[in-house]
């Protein structure tokens, strides 16, 4: 059996990432009844929100869901006492240590995955203890590594370095990629973007429909300085570029971005002063999809683009 | 018949990138005696070293082999005629438009492939009437895409917008990357890091040594204000990154950058103050092998690689 489905007890080793402002209970809910596992991204909500999203979720589906919990925000205790207090049984960290957090989640009884962009960081996930680890790289979507190294770089890298069970994350949004990733070496993946518009996603339709207008080059890595992040080529980039341009400090940059800039972006829907958030892949993106219309997509290709090896072209 | 083995007239559908002051005679005639396509980087050439480099390749092998031909140089015209001359029957041009040469080339019975970054230059290249197309992503080394599109992400992208062979480059540096590359839509891979540090390569063994060395993280995008270019992390980049987070200008980083720098670095073997130029994929290197290992390695992990596919773990 394939390691991801056996250890998240899912039915396609497809994890939706946790992502700002897109991934709440609907979102998480559809993708864990459409036969993947779909994660609550903590890290926009307060404790009280989090505990709502997972309520809704536990309403909304009895399959197994998980939550991201980025480990760079405050808060991290109580929203860990709130996926403790309602049995959530899958969780996901990232942006932080992996010793942090995983012996406590172990001892209530909850599966660890922790996001890395290195293989340093790989063996660091397996002396922590964690039970499978998302390699992410440089085409992702949001925050990302400094040492720029893309997925298709990473993954084997990954793979050498560890025996853990391993989803790749960072430019999958077809089957063909899904196929790509588990010969590089992954079991599974992590997909942001695609969910990110779909009909489920909490983020605002004008951001939808931005992102699935997006060409090659729509997105860049800025603010290395600060927290290295992808984003959308918008007013505010232009900002932060200009600025970046001119040698400005990390705490110039910081005044720059401010305060809820994502928000104001990606969920208020201003796409000219928002931080808007997304992965490369979203050049491949073209419309917005129901979940299920995205994994039936998804697995269809992954099915034929798995037939086609046995063609000519593979012959050699 | 794989489409890249019939165009070219080649056992696998392995291209040894062109690459400045590493693929001389040694090398390309190594490749295409082990079944690959090797080619002459002109790059780093003037017409009479070109000729020469022709001459003794068409002594070592009788395979067919090519030229890269990057047309950011002067001198092409006076290459050209050497290539013309001496019966060359495969040209790669990079670096400038697949409408300068392609229809000259063809006259004199030549095939072309181009390389781009990016699936607008792709259909360029088809309305150019060139046979084949090199797809390059951000992780490759050298000269690289304005957009930052990682191979991942572009493949897909490109075999949507032509039907042309397609060759992926940027991160291959195994077996299990050229099934993967394949999987993405490419027909087939060109390779560079892992032939520029093979035995038969031109380059310093010092250079050699380190790229060997290099983990993740070891190079990095440079001189986006002049031509983007992979770079290792050495004593030259540092005044790079230095003076680009200082702001200065594009004549100021060209004036830094001075002449003669690769030749420094990867043929003379001065480490610190050279351009070393390589891919990201050198973080798996570990050795110097000659290119019939590397074929052999390529091929036997290519192989099983496919034969996996049969496993539990792509079962679902």
């Amino acid at each position: 059996m394939n390691k991801i489905c056996e250890l998240f007890g899912i039915e396609y080793p497809i994890i939706q990432g946790g992502m700002v402002w897109c991934s709440g209970w609907k979102l998480a809910s559809a993708v864990s009844n459409a036969g993947g596992l779909g994660l609550i991204g903590a890290g926009s909500m307060h404790p009280e929100t989090l505990e709502e999203h997972i309520l809704k979720t536990k309403a909304a589906t009895n399959k197994p869901f998980g939550v991201n919990v980025p480990l760079l925000y405050p808060e991290q205790q109580k929203l860990m006492d709130r996926i403790v207090k309602h049995d959530v049984p899958i969780v996901f960290t990232s942006a932080g240590s992996p010793k942090k957090w995983t012996g406590w989640l172990h001892d209530h009884g909850i599966k660890v995955a922790h996001v890395v962009s290195s293989s340093s960081f790989a063996k660091k996930c397996e002396a922590a203890g964690v039970d499978a680890v998302v390699a992410e790289g440089f085409e992702a979507g949001g925050h990302n590594g400094r040492e720029e190294t893309t997925t298709l770089t990473l993954i084997p890298l990954v793979r050498n370095a560890t025996k853990l069970p391993l989803m790749a994350a960072g430019g999958i949004g077809s089957g063909q990629a899904i196929l790509a990733a588990m010969v590089l070496g992954a079991d599974g993946v992590q997909i942001g973007s695609a969910f990110a518009v779909a009909e489920e996603s909490s983020a605002h339709p004008d951001f939808k429909t931005l992102v699935t207008s997006l060409g090659e080059g729509g997105t860049k890595l800025a603010l290395k300085q600060l927290a290295p992040v992808r984003l959308i080529k918008n007013g505010f980039f232009q900002q932060v570029d200009a600025a970046e341009k001119a040698g400005k400090t990390a705490s110039e940059l910081s005044e720059l971005l401010g305060r809820g800039r994502a928000k104001k972006g990606m969920f208020e829907g201003d796409l000219d002063e928002g931080e808007l958030e997304i992965g490369q892949v979203s050049a491949q993106l073209n419309k917005v999809l129901s979940v299920s219309e995205i994994m039936e997509k998804l697995m269809d290709e992954y099915h034929e683009s798995k037939a086609s090896l046995e063609g000519e072209k593979f012959s050699f």
